[in-house]
């Protein structure tokens, strides 16, 4: 017989890994059958979750990552922090790949016994951020993680979405050319002001107090690593005391549960229930026979008849 | 007795102006009373409707979009055409401003008799783009306008919604400095690069087989103007011809048919039947006590609710 959600919460909250891997399976899985469990699942760790300093680091594709997250992943776990990584994987496009497999990514990481290290195969999700990554992270939490690292690739959108779950946001780019400090941090702003502006964006508003910081660092040699972790951990403690952290928290949760709204009554419009329909009244609207708006009014009536008669699986 | 809807529609077909202006406030109004007459008063305006050349004319305030629409529209209406501009209106920011009152702007064009300029009361649309803008452009085509111009202040997403219902795109932007032809030129490509990227995005994939021109004009003097509608008018029956306007346009009602369905289901969401249930729910979600994705389930269910209850005003 399969463990209750219940037993699941309990096991992964009093430290079980394998508990926490089939916990965050069951939160990624779009079976309809497996939503109620993970609800009852995510209700019996939300008391334990919360506690997580939650950072996202995002970049484009070969900015470096995977070896920054592994190198300051590294120096926390030996300094005793419980940590975990939820990362894209790019070496899986779809499920069923896995990160541990590919040696060079997070070896060692993956390895430690405080870390707690989870692919995402990249095709499944949005650069990196699934639907369920804010499920995951509060199972993370839940297991005890001190530290919750989201990684993503930045490519506009997948940044919205992880400024969505995290408390800081960590830019990784690489310089333009030249090893140079001023060649890095020119190339740097280049690539912030240019592909990044929408990350800024974001991230400006969000802590006024804290604007964003330039700096570099080189994972390779460690140089500049333990300055970084020292800024990120600073400015967490100031959002925290300050009350912002908390302000943050509640608004994103609010977002989210907006999201999932929106993401459950487009599922109902793309649905085979209504595909007869809405395939109707997108050809007449087309045809220029039908006005777009009596077309709409049309569908959430059918929107709503379907969900008063149950939402069972067709 | 009020004209019925179809009396309105008989009537502005027939080249009434006063009923057209009637039915365009009919269109803009948010009363769930009026929805019903616009609904009927479209559908018997349809199909007269779609002959128009449809342009939108984009740009940052102070760029110059007014004066080169009265310079360009004074241009077609003494060659017999007949032309509508939906407008911007600057000078009021609530209902009840008119264009008209503010002699200096399209002063000319708004007399002329082959000309029909509508102001939209910026303060209520995005950019000018508001909701009942497509409606609009359905009741000038049906008026008789061969040219339907449509303006908008370039703020990124109302250049989204402008793009989603024009056949093709004008960007007017001012020479950043320097009144030689290369000055004008890199004034126009440095704000398309940057404020104007979005757009241009859009314009590539729309139209591959017409990549974005870059021409410089003076609508004071009129030099380049008569050259710039040579161009638009080729490209616009380039489109024509090859079929691509029609499945344009095909793809915008569509989209126009998914839009408005997405604003109905939000103003359901948003609506005072809803509102304890989803304050509560926010409430719990923010306090981290109510998962949020089981938060949404409870949401949707209620819009079901609501819905099959029957929707008239609360």
């Amino acid at each position: 017989m399969p463990p209750t959600p219940e037993d699941l919460a309990r096991a992964l909250r009093a430290g079980d890994r394998r508990a926490l891997a089939r916990a965050i399976t069951l939160v990624e899985s779009t079976r309809p059958d497996h939503r109620e469990a993970a609800d009852r699942l995510l209700r019996a760790c939300l008391p334990a979750a919360g506690g997580a300093f939650r950072l996202a680091v995002s970049g484009p594709p070969g900015a470096g990552k995977s070896t920054l997250i592994e190198t300051l992943g590294l120096m926390l776990v030996e300094r005793g922090t419980r940590l975990a990584v939820l990362a894209v994987d790019p070496s899986s496009s779809v499920s069923g790949g896995s990160i541990l497999g590919d040696k060079t990514r997070m070896g060692e990481l993956v390895r430690h016994e405080h870390a707690y290290v989870r692919p995402t195969p990249a095709g499944t999700t949005l650069g990196g951020v699934a639907r369920s990554t804010r499920d995951s992270i509060v199972l993370c939490e839940a297991h005890g993680a001190e530290v919750v690292i989201v990684e993503t690739v930045g490519v506009g959108q997948s940044e919205t979405a992880v400024s969505g779950m995290t408390d800081l946001f960590l830019l990784v780019a690489s310089p333009a050319g030249g090893d140079d400090l001023q060649g890095i941090k020119r190339g740097i702003m280049e690539l912030a002001v240019g592909e990044y502006r929408t990350a800024l964006r974001l991230l400006q508003p969000r802590h006024p107090e804290l604007p964003p910081l330039v700096t570099a660092v080189s994972a390779r040699t460690g140089a500049g690593m333990a300055e970084l972790w020292d800024e990120l951990a600073a400015r967490r403690r100031a959002l925290a005391s300050g009350g912002a952290l908390a302000r943050l928290r509640a608004q994103q949760a609010r977002g989210w549960m907006w999201d999932e709204v929106r993401a459950e009554v487009l599922a109902l419009l793309r649905g085979p229930r209504l595909a007869d329909l809405t395939a109707d009244l997108e050809r007449r609207v087309a045809e220029g026979t039908l006005p777009p708006r009596a077309a709409a009014g049309e569908v959430v009536n059918a929107l709503a008849r379907q969900e008063a008669g149950g939402g069972e699986g067709a």
